[in-house]
């Protein structure tokens, strides 16, 4: 009944590619299907000015995505000369869920970017973005412990995303695009490890949602978030 | 144990002022305590280009703070040549929300748009500004009726919105500035008077949040929002 | 013979609200009949970089409109990307006028910013904005006495503001909008209230004007700015 | 007593240079002394959106400054992306002065674009770019005429302008610079032929001024312009 | 003696990957050694205004690089609001250099744009982006056919580019980021399958070249992009 | 044969008149035949902020065209709120051969901007801009040691610049307007006056250039420039 013949708790599959480009502290392919995010993660040893002089880091994100990484071509925002309210809104999303990640005063005077620059799109962007930024944001801090700019890893739990919806009535994982554009309800669920939340932005696109509804959403996203975990976990082999 | 004396339960007091301002199709003052936005709904004759030639009509929205509407100034978005993330994030949440109040097929083709500009905040103005800005809305679209620009309004159903969070490890509705820059989680939750949601945005500023806490929360939101219809239903009187 | 029935020399009734926010130092709401006008000062520790180390202050404005304090919506100008001509003129006007009221070598390395909001339209948003504003400020050099942050008030005297014009060849005082958008001349007067003008800014809107009608609107101007510096002092108080 | 050994009364020496430059409709070179401003006036077969249809035309400016025009280098506005807020008050004056000369119904649906860009500054640009400009405007009319594209010229009159002042307490005429950042009180007068007033625009700069200086300082602009509309004819010759 | 231990003359592993991403009429990953450059080729039905009703196709070119691409994060150019000048200055050579290739009056009235986006960099990335492009463009042309939108490819001859340098006194071809930084004279030459130059451009970084190295460098030069065309040729096998 | 009946070998008449305008340390008017451009230099006592702390110094170029400066008017940049991407292209070109002028490690912490501003076009702005740039910057440089801000002149060498090209089959140089508009090719050379070359940037306009022509050309550049260091030569006379 879904377009793509999954079951509705089926997620798609997912690969996590680590080192993927060369010069960043961490970077990642992420692929939920055919939705493909390069995920880096930056470090710089400065923070924002509105931490300097606290002995605190912060983790941000910026989002974009390539011109025809979509059915038609989007115009560049680079060109345009700004971000359209879309990615402004993701790239927050994406920077609030990593922060969640990380001790950020153990994190020390460094600020770490993790940029989601999405390749090709089949929905799912924001939180494949989220899912496969998690293991780049690792291999940063990673990184600053084998450079001996900190003892430990300030990592605090993994984090991972998932997008359910209600597609023709039915609650789903993991909505491509074809579901995504006729759902009746999208929401995005951004969990801990350790079985919390961290966000949820559900939106009814149509008729509202009911609370049973909104229930069963969060069971089959707490089913797929927790074989993400499993897959990031495996993508990190010794280093998670 | 809430800096303002309510119980965890207890919204602050609200109050909506029709016709606030003389030129607007739909003019309202909305009071949620301290915090206190003018919405204003202005119909035009004509819908965006993706919409042209469908006959449908179309709800957006814009929102702002007077710079001096918090206890430092923010510099003045228009003098810096760009609205910030949390503003577009908002002004898109607005909008999304609205659009869910009104038949766009029946209202033909017009944009409606409303106007939310915060002049004191004290935490809470989107949520304020929605259900303020649905009594502008209504306003807007009896005068179309009144105009004979349309046989019978679109409206389809109320739409009102509160925050609730866990402050100090209890679930609160309506969190005030002190609270909300304490709180643990923070949900913004907008729903119909039919009791379905139309969009629910939760997020761990600390620690994560637990299902049983998400419960609590939306358990609060809907008898608060409930409390919200009745007032919009008295500030709106026979014309509802 | 004026489309309110005023007599030409005879300004429409000017309420001047204090406190009117809670946030600024000085926050004013100042009504010249319908156009209605926020005016808040906020004084910050800091001066602008090319007084830095001066040992001066320095008084600033911004002006701004709501998108619906007009008859038909105007674009906002933060969403735009930029303050249109007509702004960043009446902005300067105001900031030079407002400055003349203070000494800034007393006033020490503070800032006093004084935005002006237009909630509602009406005319003469400017004079207005000059009038209430000089309110607003006087607060905020009171505050920072309060505050021990100054021995005495830097004010060196107040300042108001009145337009003037030839309508249907008759001179007359503060134009309001169905008369300023008819009028052939419209000149904006701003006085001490020690009878000295600070700026004069007149323009032929149609026929030019002559030396005899400039003589005319100045003593119109003269009174009902007189006038202006009683409201003030009675909005001051013991204040003043 | 003036820096320059001038006579209160004495204007700089002013120099109108025709054809200045190939390609414009009318180019004009415009000298009050060392200030040195090129006006061209350029024609276009369209009017802005909000004339459309309606059968008239419109006179427009833009100003700029070479960066290096002035004593220190300044940013280029093309660089910084901005254009800043005195040249926006100084091209809209230049427009609404110039648009005085013009009979914009016998214009008919053309707009003529005036381009003042200051190669050197000494004080007084705007002023003699206005005095200038009507002149590359002139021309411009002229051309639609001889290009048989107007039957005969629309000009109404011709428009000059001059700044006055107080310098160390005397009232002068056609300040330099050295003399403009001395100066109590600033003024610009601009003015037609036939003796009216098109635009006045008086700063106090330091103290306020009085009834008397005003007077005394519309004295001096008055003989001033009408020794520019001398060199005005004299440069425009048969064709004025 | 080059670091990367080739011999002058030769340049690095070149792969070309067609069909990297799914959605564009062409799309292609092209690989100069370490440097990777995805390349897709969109069409639309449309000309730019500057050539509608002239019944010619346009090629334009964008370019953008991942903020991370580089050794150090570079600031992404659509959060700053601006493309930089590198960039401008590339895509603008991409454009001309790939419009070469195409008969723009078969073309018809279509624009083909070239998405050139830099995933890791390592010196050339521009005329990587080149070559790739071409072939891109080539399977965008071949897309156009069997759509049955043209009777017969509009392409008239292949284009590729190399750079070629002076490093250490010695000329050699395609040089990678160590060289790069370090070369006297940076050349990137752009060549037509029939052996004529579309573009030149050398540049000297320290000391000027002479016209002995000019000749060396563009027998190089030569060599090196007749290699190119072997490569695009067996990418696009029985298609070209 | 060429519209303005010159020898193909034969540059248009050149003139470089110095002090052109009072304020800046460097000032040249220079004259491609009808091609004129404003070009001075300006001195700061301060470097970039990659350069801080190096003891080098900077040259850098601004490039700029008069609205009407050209046949059509072109929109103002500045009025715009970004310069194009010819514009930007321009100018990195002047800033990049100028530099190569000057050690810049004898400079010491000193800016030197070049603003070439073209207030009347007919081809070859750019190489008109860096020829008589190179004279303003030489006088810039020799102000530096007239104020003892430098021991002696860091000039290594003059640059000049021509345009070549391949008009109706014909190498050319220096091409006006009607010819490049018109041109198979067009090169722009910058050398050195001990004959090296700084840059070349030859474009195919139509059909590819072979190896024989790009020959002619370089003959025709040198030969040219040869001249233009001749020029320079005189305009500088004992200063150079």
């Amino acid at each position: 009944m879904r377009p793509s013949g999954r079951t509705p708790e089926q997620p798609r599959d997912v690969r996590i590619t680590r080192n993927y480009t060369r010069h960043a502290e961490g970077s990642v392919l992420v692929e939920f299907g055919d939705t493909k995010v390069i995920c880096t993660a930056s470090v710089e040893n400065k923070v924002p000015p509105f931490l300097r002089g606290e002995g605190k880091g912060w983790i941000t994100a910026e989002y974009g995505m390539l011109p025809r990484s979509t059915g038609s071509r989007m115009g560049r925002e680079a060109a345009r000369g700004k971000q359209g309210g879309r990615t402004v809104e993701i790239q927050r999303l994406i920077g609030r869920s990593l922060r969640a990640a990380v001790d950020l005063e153990a994190l020390g005077e460094h600020t770490i970017t993790i940029d989601c620059d999405v390749i090709q799109a089949d929905g799912g962007t924001r939180t494949a973005a989220i899912t496969g930024g998690c293991v780049a944001l690792v291999d940063a801090l990673n990184h600053l412990v084998a450079a001996k700019r900190l003892k430990k890893s300030p990592l605090k739990q993994m984090i991972a995303a998932i997008s359910v919806g209600v597609y023709k009535g039915t609650p789903v994982a993991d909505l491509d695009y074809p579901e995504d554009s006729e759902a009746e309800t999208d929401m995005n669920v951004i969990m801990t490890d350790q079985g919390g939340f961290i966000e949820i932005q559900g939106t009814a696109e149509g008729a509202p949602f009911e609370q049973t509804e909104l229930d069963s959403m969060l069971v089959l996203a707490r089913k797929a978030i927790n074989e993400l975990f499993e897959i990031q976990k495996e993508a990190l082999g010794a280093e998670a």
